[in-house]
């Protein structure tokens, strides 16, 4: 099952990039030592206090819309509405962390009483377990989500709310808003009178792979590319001390359409696939890159004479040449076909739509099942329903996987159980885009869609990655963490029982 | 903080060891073929299902009780009394695992209900999200506990209860006891009908390498040496697609006694460390192998005079021989004197106490802050009660930490601060030793101790190493898995609201 990885420009990523300003080693040292510093103080601070400081970034974060909107719409070339819908949706985000803080369910409480008849067949001693903050997190930013996964995104909130200081090695595709977000952020913290050195931001790969090798650092974050992301992973796990690296990466988030869908829904279908890989310029980690169809429908046909979008610049220029790459590999491809009239190479490039076989697919994975980082896609025709079963089993980790069909379908049981395997997040006549930021979310998934199966960079979850247990035996009522004592009110777990 | 890795000999563990006899290549390859052909029936048996089948093996192995412990004291030279207690460990954690089961809490079931007005900015959908098992697992089996952590224990109970397939490497040092412990839970397996390849064991380093460079493995977990470990441990990580590997390794479990408790408890004291130490020859992963105590006590001096239990053998020539090692290299540090009478590298060992200035082992950590597996250990004298709390700030990950200590020491504090940092498991005026099986526990802590700080391999928590989220979006009831569906009676969030 597992093959050749593929090295898909996804995004930017880091690998390789060279930031036009990057923070001298000396400095990035300096704010590494500032954040360990941090460390303890800010584990410390009680969860009221935790929560009024993420809920204070958020409204700094808020009433400096217009302006960071405004930068960052000139810096990505992504419209002022999205920026403004992705900002709320960053804001959010933290007051959401900050309510998980308030409710504390996140410590996993744990108390087991003295038992002296405990069946294990010696005594039971006092036991009580909570969760403890990692240390400094090093957070590596993305490009296609200038706020929602940037300098004050998903992993920025989540390490947080678990009691971790911050680094941020900001992306190179929006440096100003880094910058300006930053300020609002450590503006935040100063008002609500943080330890100094919980948050801080540098610049450049060089500085970023420093920092990632830095003893004081305890988890890092990503996400990017998956060439960039397993470079950064192999770096992690190989310091003497490795440590938990939390890489999203690439995903092509396959869409299986079964044939009474296809028949029953075609319109709906193409307007929907359509309004998905779009959005954003096709530019989303969750963009549906590889659409299966029953060949005698007629959803070639459709999307090949459906209205599109019209042509929208890429993130910056570095994504722009990494998509003509793969386009260009793709479209070279002797079993893909292109349908369309206007020139796919263009810049700004339109939506294009590529077809194949489904039988080609399997053949040929490696070179075409992969992700394509910007407005194309690949349909792919099958013959038999059995071959969507072929691609589910065929296919490495993604992050969605989507079946369109209608009740009655022989392929949904086998093909839902072979997908749940491979995906992270499964949807039922819907659209992969539009991650939802929910308690029951999941965004993650097998190696390559992200570096660590069990985990989440979405959601309430994903405090969890910034979490470490420990267990107190034995201790006095006095000499406890007040979590831990018989009075706490916290949602726990007492003797087995919850409560 | 981090320093050159400790290579200590803990356990004899799998690296370098060349076993006697080793499973063919082919042999284990159809080994972990048949595990990942069993994953998909395996994950879909039901709760009642599995709980039975868990059952089953504890019944099996309590019933081979007599054979089995007579195997484990001719291979181990455990006694049979301890033998005897360590397999009644093994099967309640079997049917502790059932009793997590049959809960369904370590399901973590998450229901948000689609929630048009959801205030991040975008309609919520219809979320659900549960922890599906990540499939098949390889456990490297530990030498010092054959049953507890070997064939049938932790690993094998908690990956079993979280629905994976297991193959276990076994541990050359009680290959016959391994393989009479894997033909009762066989047999357990075919009498409770379970799907065939769920469970095997294979034998040798290199098909153990082997199998942890198979595809089909999706997690692997170990018990033994820095080295051993942190060698399979980048193994698993530079796989094509790395996978979790959960490396329990070494640990010096420091006990930091104060000035008060030295004065007023020295009699309890020293008794309790001699039995802590001396328990199954100082061959214990929690052993306390460093005892912190002022210089002005007589703690020393009654160490120096206190009865010891008689030498004992250890579990077999390999771990003698590292233990001589570390021994050796112990007693010729200038900075360590050692007081007794007796030869200490007799074979068996008599139990040893070398003593050193708390300074000199503060300077010299490298050297001397390091795990000596067998019964012996090292006292250091502080003069002040600061420097526990330098060698607490100064020492790598731990399993456990100690403070034996009274009301009102001004160093219990900050020395609580630190050492939370440090270990997975802190203990109050209690040893080490004894790890109880608990829904509390946990056995883990930053590297060294283990290669992953946020689990254990200790305790119910363990099952949650070997699942992986996955979420369900926009799903009809019908189509739903039935503990996602609106009529389920698991321990759930519901829109962020425990039920």
């Amino acid at each position: 099952m597992t093959k050749a990885t593929n090295v898909a420009t996804r995004r930017d990523g880091d690998s390789g990039s060279d930031d036009p300003v990057t923070t001298p080693g000396g400095e990035a040292d300096a704010i590494v030592q500032a954040a360990a510093r941090a460390a303890a103080p800010w584990a410390a601070l009680n969860r009221t206090g935790r929560t009024q400081v993420l809920r204070t970034i958020a409204d700094h974060l808020d009433s400096a819309a217009d302006e960071l909107v405004a930068i960052g719409a000139r810096e990505t070339h992504l419209g002022e509405a999205r920026l403004r819908g992705e900002l709320r949706r960053t804001t959010f985000q933290l007051r959401l962390f900050a309510e998980l803080v308030t409710d504390g369910s996140y410590l996993d409480v744990r108390i087991d009483h003295a038992d002296p008849d405990w069946p294990m067949g010696a005594p039971r001693p006092d036991l009580r377990r909570l969760m403890l903050p990692l240390g400094p997190v090093l957070v590596f930013a993305a490009s296609n989500f200038p706020f929602a996964f940037s300098v004050a995104g998903g992993d920025t909130a989540s390490a947080l709310a678990a009691g971790c200081p911050v680094v941020v090695k900001v992306h190179p595709g929006h440096p100003e808003l880094s910058a300006a977000t930053a300020e609002r952020v450590k503006a935040a913290l100063v008002a609500a009178g943080s330890p100094e050195g919980v948050f801080d931001i540098i610049t450049g790969l060089d500085a970023g792979v420093a920092a990632l090798r830095a003893p004081e650092i305890k988890a890092a974050s990503f996400t990017g590319s998956i060439a960039g992301g397993r470079a950064l992973f192999d770096i992690a796990s190989q310091r003497p001390e490795p440590i938990p690296f939390y890489g999203e990466l690439g995903s092509v988030n396959p869409v299986f359409v079964t044939r009474a869908a296809a028949t029953n829904r075609a319109e709906e279908i193409v307007a929907g696939f359509i309004a998905s890989f779009t959005l954003g310029a096709g530019q989303f980690c969750t963009k549906p890159g590889v659409l299966l169809v029953p060949r005698d429908s007629d959803l070639v046909e459709r999307l090949t004479q459906a209205t599109y979008p019209a042509p929208a610049p890429l993130l910056n220029p570095r994504i722009q040449s990494g998509y003509t790459e793969t386009l260009r590999q793709l479209t070279s491809h002797p079993s893909v076909s292109y349908a369309g009239n206007a020139d796919p190479f263009a810049d700004p490039p339109g939506p294009t739509v590529l077809t194949v076989r489904a039988a080609d697919l399997v053949e040929q994975q490696d070179d075409l099942f992969r992700e394509c980082f910007g407005p194309t896609v690949l349909v792919a025709s099958y013959d038999s329903e059995d071959e969507l079963l072929t691609v589910a089993e065929m296919i490495d980790g993604q992050l969605t996987a989507t079946i369109v069909g209608e009740e009655g379908d022989r392929v949904l049981a086998p093909l839902m159980q072979a997908l749940a395997l491979k995906a992270g997040r499964l949807l039922w006549n819907a659209w992969p885009t539009g991650v939802s930021v929910t308690y029951a979310q999941h965004h993650g998934g097998p190696y390559p869609a992200t570096t660590s199966p069990t985990i989440t960079s979405v959601g309430t979850a994903a405090i969890a990655r910034f979490l470490r247990p420990v267990a107190y035996q034995n201790f006095p009522q006095w000499l406890l963490p007040a979590a831990l004592r018989d009075d706490t009110t916290l949602p726990r777990l007492v003797d087995g029982r919850r409560l």
